[in-house]
């Protein structure tokens, strides 16, 4: 093959032992396998049909507890003890209730490294590509395959550059840009591509930044996205593994199906409307819609820049009458990094209600199902009818800035007029 | 009448607005009535049945969301929605998720003083005694009737005075002394007794210990538990409130119906196995049961000198591998003076997961009900079976430093060998 390749396409030539290209079939090595409570039990079902014994590589393995954690009910602490178990009898890497979010945790404790494949059984650890891995959702089954063998079988995919160029104004962040290019490619968009997120405005971007634009990625139909590693992913990498790893970056020649302009300098805050996170209009449009609950969390604006930039604006202010503000950091280690900032005190002395760090009420399991009819504001990755566990409440997606101006609004509010 | 009367005969009667003494029925005005999610729905219900538009005095009605907040699922959201709904309308105080425990509030935000009658649809309203005001569990058709009528038809309750002398030793708590009386008296041992606790163990223990002695009176079958007022007492309820109040004391001759002595220096510390509160065992005879989930909060001990307790206990060691240890601040106020003392970060640091203010899993509705087989040792006050959510599990009952002891070894351990 003349042309040279993608950074997914070299990535998967890597995994596979040759030299293939978007449009390939190929059975690729996998370095790192993640199962949560949610999909977890299913794997493992499908796993022992095998009537294997072990598992192809325990330190390949991770669980993590986080999608309803602690256990709200009976039957999903008999989930819990089905996943606690596995991992003890296999020597799976374990992380019990409470350690965080699956995809934080995947990042911070330094298990996903540029050039890697990761694959989930979620739909949103494509958020590892921030890393400039290649990683994606599969399904439970194909999950206890590659438990099975460490292997998965693979269509190469196309990929689709995203130049983004300039800075953001104050005000604008990593979710407004994610949201502004998912209305613009819209559900399907990017059906089985992967979207590659270059320009000056990446480059400028923090590691959190680029997690949330990955974690998206799927809300495009993408396979995932993906930012080649600069010198800031090799540090930030560096600081949480010694494995050795093998980054990649797309060749000049290589071939990109669509490539995508954006202009940061030229958004506003951007609010996703209910039921789908296509349906994406500029706060101006959103103003003065009556909110009753606040989500600030989830593995899509969680973390310590989230929070941060969430309190920045809450502090010295106080959450409007009659709402609720739920704030639940991405990981343990986010929580105790905001205790330290005096980040969760300042949510706290404003009204907020803190979660322990995990899911929370994003896929609607427990801790904060929105009552009927009512308007929420949420910084997660998905709206759709019944997300947060009521199909008749509606869910508003923002950046963590503009869910805190609308916390203090009691109404969707435009986050610009509180920077100071 | 001749006889002087005890602390709680001269409260009822300055409530009906002459002497009464125990046995007597009367018609008492009511000082404060609280109403939680778990119950509150039912005494809507019924009041509605009067078809009378307001309640006697929204001033004096409290509501509170904390057995199920924030909201695990859609039927507890709507009960919340009721709640919120009814007082808003009638302008009752009302307290949001993540506020903190009904009894915690009451007390904390200076709502029941020394001298008060002070009623909740919730069998630990006793914790108010603490505070030297007479106050018990009713039911929630009983709730509806004074939420209309701001009065409660009531039988006098006889006293038993329960007298304690000396001081702990290192390691014995409060809580100890709580199961230790409750196992000697048995589960109806003080049925419709009032308990009235004294001695200088009494005297030199904090607010915060009284309140856990007189939250856990019902458990030994008593109407309520109260201490009357001393400096102590006064000075605390004045920092919360400006409100007057006409404190009482037992009458020199008052008549009780039993006396029991306590040495408190004798205590080691007591550990209640299940399945009932009064099946009460020194801790000797319980080490060595393994522990697979560690509570630390409720009504009955998630104040700051419980956290504070378990933190020192913790600092600088790891909660058990396969051990769960979930911490539950009872307030807003509680958690954000444990981080502002670094007591959060000690926990978290250990490896707890830090819930939000409420009831957490004590009720079983969710935030950490245990598996089938599992063990929870727990600070709270009930341990009957399924009381967390699961008949097949077992709760055992002690001090938040027997708790945290046990999260360490996990199994149930001995708090002596920790204490620096």
């Amino acid at each position: 093959m003349d042309m040279g390749g993608t950074i997914v396409e070299k990535i998967i030539s890597s995994h596979v032992g040759e030299v293939v290209r978007a449009g390939d079939f190929c059975v690729v090595t996998v370095d790192m396998l993640m199962c949560h409570d949610a999909t977890g039990p299913l794997t493992i079902k499908a796993f022992n049909e095998f009537e294997r014994e072990n598992v192809w590589d325990p330190q390949r393995v991770t669980f993590v507890l986080d999608h309803a954690a602690p256990s709200p009910n009976e039957r999903v602490s008999g989930l819990h003890d089905m996943l606690r178990s596995f991992a003890k009898e296999q020597g799976i890497r374990f992380f019990d209730v409470g350690e965080g979010i699956c995809h934080q945790l995947m990042l911070e404790k330094g298990l996903v490294l540029p050039g890697d494949i990761a694959l989930g059984t979620d739909s949103h650890t494509c958020t590892y590509g921030a890393v400039g891995a290649l990683s994606f959702g599969i399904g439970s089954t194909d999950a206890s395959g590659v438990l099975l063998t460490g292997k998965l079988w693979l269509k190469v995919p196309y990929t689709m550059k995203i130049i983004v160029s300039n800075s953001f104004k104050p005000g604008v962040y990593p979710k407004d840009l994610m949201l502004n290019v998912i209305g613009i490619l819209k559900a399907d968009g990017a059906d089985y591509l992967c979207l590659e997120f270059s320009g000056s405005c990446i480059d400028e971007m923090s590691m959190g930044g680029r997690m949330t634009l990955c974690n998206m990625a799927i809300e495009a139909g993408a396979k995932g996205g993906i930012v080649p590693p600069d010198e800031k992913t090799l540090e930030w990498v560096r600081r949480r593994s010694s494995r050795s790893f093998a980054p990649q970056t797309s060749d000049k020649d290589a071939y990109f199906i669509d490539v995508l302009h954006i202009d940061a300098a030229g958004l506003e805050p951007q609010v996703a409307f209910p039921h789908a996170v296509d349906n994406v209009h500029p706060v101006s449009e959103a103003t003065g819609i009556p909110i009753q609950q606040v989500f600030l969390g989830t593995c899509t604006n969680g973390r310590l820049e989230d929070l941060r930039e969430a309190a920045s604006i809450l502090s010295g202010r106080r959450v409007h009458d009659g709402v609720r503000l739920l704030v639940c950091p991405a990981s343990r280690q986010t929580l105790l990094e905001a205790i330290e900032e005096g980040i969760i005190s300042t949510l706290l002395e404003a009204g907020a209600t803190v979660i322990p760090p995990g899911c929370g009420p994003c896929p609607g399991t427990h801790l904060g199902v929105p009552g009927d009819g009512e308007n929420v504001i949420s910084t997660a990755n998905r709206n759709f009818k019944g997300r947060m566990g009521n199909n008749k409440s509606n869910i508003y997606l923002a950046s963590p800035a503009t869910c805190a101006a609308s916390a203090i609004e009691g109404k969707i509010a435009d986050p610009r007029k509180y920077l100071s």
